[in-house]
């Protein structure tokens, strides 16, 4: 029997984290009439999770589906967010990507670049289970204020 | 009786500037079939020139036309390539436009925030001159060299 995702104890660990909590928010706030109100904040998060069985048969071609590229955006969004939140500092995430789902994040804040990346096979987006798409996040933010830590000058220029 | 753009004396010395040089190096590389061997720099130049009253008559509705985007960008590769030769650092310029023609530049070199520009009216992208064209350029890279001499460490980070 497989669990649900709000079953899994690791998973329910998850939604408590400050990172999937910004993560719904920022889900929630693109609901302008409520319909999603019902919805566990589980179901909400399940897009982002593509287990490795269901990547393989995901095609990397044609264009990268719009609502991956949101996916993608909505992921950086909160990273930016929590960023914020830890250091009180305003991070702006900037996202480009080629048709053919490849691309390049950068996030900075005043002067300092927090996070530089390339992106690959944004066709496959996701995380295997709610806990690594909580630890992705937490990671990328603890990335980001660490650089923050280093430059303190550089970031409020 | 109106000069054409090699005639006047300040675009002759404009076109001398390195960072014009760069440009036409940039749109000459695109130029595989060696179609444009014939064509003056200045006549390659000739699309970044949108005098005011040409300007008007451009509408800022409906997409960009992707020349103009191309230019876009080939105007700030030509500020890196500047940038590069001027200080050692590779920097690397990230456009991102939305359809309505209004974007944003970041131009980094390792931890570093050398440019970061919104852009507007980029269906009026242009200059009054060649020499306003080598002007902007040639302040974009200084404006970018200022900063990595500002914060040497970081633009090595």
């Amino acid at each position: 029997m497989t669990l649900t995702l709000e079953q899994n104890p690791a998973d329910v660990a998850a939604l408590a984290t400050p990172f999937l909590k910004s993560l719904v928010s920022i889900i929630r706030a693109t609901d302008s009439y409520g319909t999603w109100d019902k919805k566990s904040d589980a179901s909400l998060l399940a897009e982002f999770i593509v287990t490795k069985e269901q990547r393989k048969l995901i095609p990397i071609i044609a264009d990268p589906d719009p609502d991956i590229v949101g996916r993608v955006e909505q992921f950086y969004a909160a990273v930016g967010l929590g960023f914020e939140a830890e250091t009180g500092l305003m991070a702006s995430p900037m996202l480009k990507l080629t048709h053919e789902g490849f691309g390049r994040l950068l996030m900075t804040t005043g002067r300092l670049v927090l996070l530089s990346k390339t992106l690959r096979d944004i066709h496959r987006f996701g995380f295997e289970s709610l806990s690594a798409l909580a630890d992705a996040g937490g990671k990328a933010i603890s990335d980001a204020a660490a650089v923050a830590a280093t430059y303190p000058e550089v970031a409020r220029a």
